[in-house]
């Protein structure tokens, strides 16, 4: 679908849309999340109130944390399906599913203001925190029955997209949508104790294994937090255990460059870069043949680890140099 | 003030009796938190908006991060003041300001549900997530104008008292009040990051000394980390650096009692205990003389650590049989 029959529509059209038609397959993004997930999720539920039949696939596993509102969908099959994708900003997201799905997608739920309108009609609210906070709404325009697991599905996805309510995307309507959502039961302190607080015994270990790493460079204004595959054989943990160490490098005070390097193989490190104005994390990563966001971003480097060290620490130093944060270039 | 000539009032009345009464001394607790001091300055913001006098007398130095509401206030000769006290469930929270104001606070608001009713009229709405939730609504019984820094303060108290709208004290209205902040520019993310996500290199340095002293008890369903007088010697953390470190103890996977023993004196340890259901906190903590809410609540014991943690393992080992989480009590 190229982007000139890409057709933005109403929250209205959407609902006479699902109304219209049946047998749905509704996709969501690849390593999946609580938005992708939630939105997905309650979605299903809206369909099946109003006597459709639905079914979710994921390009990837659904994590077990998910499974109170995460269940065992129909089979639709697909050559007769239409075809949704929520809280999916581009079709490359849609990984494992994306030879097959590609050029097929009917209708995007999406919040993602870098969307790349591969769909034939598209219900964007840029502004909205979440894929669920415009789920929500839909649902609403539809006058389904919202049931407690479908307010719990929407509750995820709005709380884990804004960092529970912490984040610059949350407005005064996603606080109005969750105050609705409260109307329902959704034991809103278990979900989020699930969602953000709780470690595992060995993650607490690699934690402070790592904190014995942290060094400070640049007046202080930048860390670096190791994770050695030694340490990861340690406590045994590994991949997705993984994430949470990159925040621990943003939440110190005066940072402004949070640098995690996690040893993936023998001369393999992958960098994590969190970063705080001026200084543009994908900017730096871009230096170095990686990408992402301004505030986050990372890129792979092969070397040892003092190699590796030696060129992010470099990069984020001419971004400090070039956006004036650190004058002293010469230090 | 006995219990007896305590007067519960609505909101209503308190507003009443804020317009006929001038020249206020608006206590917080010791220990000052995001909440005590959100709903003081709130308060007092409001108070000058109808033309009265006010002085916010606050038994602890406030922690500079608070600076951008809180700001110096009118100088109050006691003899004449009106005094109210803000989240303050007991005069001995009251800390070094006990001795000259015991007996004579005219107005309590709060939201605790252990309140003592020291004072003489009582607004207590034990429902309310945070007292800047209660003290909200009275700005808006008071129909005074809210400014952006007020809004800040309110938004400060709730989103601290409710770990970011992360805990179960949270309800539809502490969203819809919430929801009413967001009019105004509160910068809830710039707030969010310093309240929640800003740690010093000191504390980062003292987490992974406390992450080296954990023991887990009982089936590890009970962690308990230790600040020693040493740790925070050799860091330079103290009192209010210290707050973050139970959040720790209630993170961990499993865990249904968290203790943090922070050591205050030679043989005097403070103890933070944080709870998930079914066991209760403030049943433990009361047991050993303290206090506070079902999920989180402190005492402090006098002793040798070795005599401290047999006490406490004590307490909750008898709350987790009382509550059938740990039958074999004789292990």
């Amino acid at each position: 679908m190229s982007e000139k029959t890409c057709k933005d529509i109403t929250l209205g059209a959407a609902a006479r849309f699902l109304k219209r038609n049946d047998d749905y397959i509704i996709l969501t993004h690849a390593s999946p999340d609580g938005d992708t997930l939630g939105s997905a999720y309650a979605l299903y539920y809206g369909l099946k109130e109003i006597g459709k039949s639905a079914e979710i696939l994921c390009p990837d596993l659904i994590p077990a944390k998910y499974s109170y509102f995460a269940v065992k969908t129909d089979h639709i099959k697909s050559e007769k399906a239409t075809v949704i994708a929520v809280d999916v900003a581009d079709e490359k997201l849609l990984g494992a599913l994306k030879d097959s799905f590609a050029g097929k997608v009917k209708l995007c739920i999406d919040h993602h203001i870098s969307n790349t309108r591969y769909a034939e009609k598209l219900l964007l609210d840029s502004k909205a925190s979440a894929a669920c906070e415009i789920m929500y709404e839909l649902l609403v325009k539809l006058k389904v029955n919202i049931n407690d697991v479908t307010a719990k599905a929407l509750y995820t996805g709005i709380a884990t997209d804004t960092g529970c309510f912490k984040f610059s995307n949350v407005t005064a309507k996603t606080h109005l949508i969750t105050a609705e959502l409260f109307d329902y039961n959704i034991d809103a302190a278990d979900i989020n104790r699930l969602m953000f607080d709780t470690k595992s015994k060995k993650l607490l270990q690699l934690e402070r294994m790592v904190l014995d790493t942290a060094e400070y460079h640049f007046d202080d204004k930048c860390i670096l937090l190791t994770v050695t595959e030694e340490m990861q054989e340690k406590t045994g943990c590994s991949g997705p255990d993984l994430e949470g160490i990159a925040i621990i490098s943003r939440s110190v005070e005066g940072v402004l460059a949070g640098v995690t390097i996690k040893q993936t193989g023998k001369e393999e490190f992958k960098i994590s870069l969190r970063t705080f104005e001026p200084l543009d994390a994908s900017e730096i990563c871009r230096s170095l043949g990686g990408g992402g966001h301004k505030g986050a971003a990372g890129v792979t480097i092969s070397g040892t680890l003092d190699m590796v060290k030696e060129k992010i620490l470099s990069a984020v130093k001419t971004n400090m140099e070039k956006t004036n944060v650190w004058a002293s270039a010469d230090k």
